[in-house]
């Protein structure tokens, strides 16, 4: 395993790998000296520039686009927390290896190899209300999971995340690590009814009661109030960063599930960028604490790492301008008047 | 011609084509036995939808994708509204014809053919501050040239512009038809500094005072305050209208292009979609005056139809989450608990 203990995360977290300021800012010039008003591509620059950074290339390149999909099964689904059962999870994935899913289609268009890694779907975590949900080696293996599903020559990594009930353990993270607040994180998921999001918040408080004695330390709050999944897909996060591939992240939980690293050293976002924001009642609070400015707006609420596939056609665009758009002395354009 | 006369397009307008509502409650319908908790894909799931309307299938397609950009001159540049020289409306037309611009760039990673119509740019519209922009011959001829870059077998339309000055021309047909303000709908445009805005600004005033006369009558306004390009842009959304093909229409500029038709009738949008809202500064308040709901939000401003291009990724990607997903049924998934 790439981390052997929840010191070893720490420990990278402590010092993270940087991204290549001169890549960064060739791209940045580049941008300059293109048939365009300077700045008007707008966040198509501000992408093209990010890929250049994180990849150490002024010219970035797309060859290999990855959308990495974990899932996991949640104890706390007994608490009647989701509108779905605890089966729809491995039925879904049996729907992503048949190609069936809105995220199968997604990576279809962006031109992007999807992995998805079922992680002990048949042994959901405990229901944290009553105990810890992982123990420190079940959270480490699945760090470990994530980690090893980036391929180290990638391109760009997209993150998602298929689980039933996993809105609550996102909710979890986001009350124990920000503010102790259930009823501002747990919002509708799925689709539950209000009784449904009164029990998600009943879990939540009584879950923050139980462990309030790690409530200071992240990553135990990661193993004992988090799930598979998510910390799945911070194994991810943490891998990208170590082979400088720049991360697309998806909803609400794929946002939460970083929430823990952020605790650690907030740069840990930096070479992450938000695909977009969810209609999940809390993504937009979470993403403001985390300082992230979503890339789209689509009212999407599906996870799958389905926000953060469409946002791959976004730096597509992004790369394809950077890349393909001829300077103002190649094209004889005059520029702005002075 | 189409039209011959001003009469035609407002008998036109009076009853306009509608698209097809037993297509569309059969798309809507299908979304609800696809793999995904109902109304998840937010956005992507309504522009299925609206394809099917428009398209009059129930699976709409994405063969023949266009992204029309129109490009004109225009006579108030001569009083110092823009940061660029009009020498570069012609510059920029040689770069679309080279592939370097932007939109070249995308409409390749979009999978759409890129159609641009230069219209007399040699021949800029009157200075409007004086005299009519265009007689009427002169605005209908340029409506006709938009009809004609349609397709008549398109599935989908883009459109967009390249102008010189064309801000200021966007801004004079906003304050003319919407509300007499000229201070809220100039911007910046290409990057004007303060001097520039505030000639912007004083021409636009001039302008109303001069044209006080037809203010009244949202085609001559066209004519006499707008632009070819403009007058073009409205042709196309003519012309997709009565072959019932969707549209998405670019930013600032080509949104104030369609001013006119809303005003002689607001159904003539149903078939438009906001591509995305441009960073001019005007733009997000003339969407919420026509009532669109932008897809983008990505602070660009640029124009030649690049925010429109990118929206076609979206619409692709609805399409292939439509006609690809299984349904729960197919995927032996199961449904909501209720």
């Amino acid at each position: 395993m790439q981390f052997d203990s929840l010191d070893d995360i720490r420990a990278f977290c402590r010092e993270l790998p940087e991204g290549d300021a001169n890549a960064a800012d060739a791209a940045a010039l580049r941008q300059q000296t293109l048939t365009k008003p300077p700045g008007s591509l707008g966040r198509l620059e501000e992408l093209a520039v990010w890929l250049a950074r994180w990849q150490g290339r002024a010219m970035p390149r797309l060859e290999r686009v990855t959308i990495a999909v974990f899932a996991g099964n949640h104890g706390v689904a007994a608490r009647g927390v989701s509108a779905y059962p605890p089966a729809v999870t491995a039925q879904m994935v049996a729907n992503f290896d048949r190609g069936g899913a809105a995220i199968n289609q997604i990576a279809g268009v962006a031109g992007a190899e999807l992995r998805v890694m079922e992680i002990e779907l048949d042994r959901p975590t405990r229901d944290f209300t009553i105990a810890p949900a992982m123990d420190v080696g079940e959270f480490l293996n699945a760090v470990d999971i994530g980690y090893r599903t980036v391929p180290a020559d990638g391109d760009l990594v997209a993150v998602g995340e298929m689980g039933i009930a996993n809105t609550t353990t996102a909710a979890m993270l986001c009350a124990a690590l920000l503010d102790g607040d259930a009823v501002r994180w747990a919002g509708r998921g799925t689709g539950v009814d209000d009784a449904g999001l009164a029990r998600k918040r009943a879990a939540i408080e009584a879950a923050l009661e139980v462990h309030r004695a790690i409530s200071g330390d992240p990553l135990r709050v990661a193993a004992a109030l988090g799930g598979r999944e998510l910390a799945a897909i911070s194994g991810a996060v943490l891998a990208a960063r170590q082979h400088k591939i720049p991360v697309l992240i998806d909803g609400f939980v794929a946002t939460a599930a970083v929430v823990p690293l952020a605790r650690l050293n907030a740069g840990i976002l930096d070479h992450c960028r938000a695909a977009h924001v969810s209609a999940e009642s809390a993504h937009r609070a979470l993403l403001t604490e985390l300082g992230l400015n979503p890339l789209l707006d689509l009212d999407m609420r599906l996870g799958e790492a389905s926000g953060a596939g469409v946002a791959i056609l976004l730096v597509r665009a992004a790369l394809a301008c950077h890349a393909g758009m001829a300077t103002f002395s190649e094209a004889g354009v005059s520029g702005a008047e002075t």
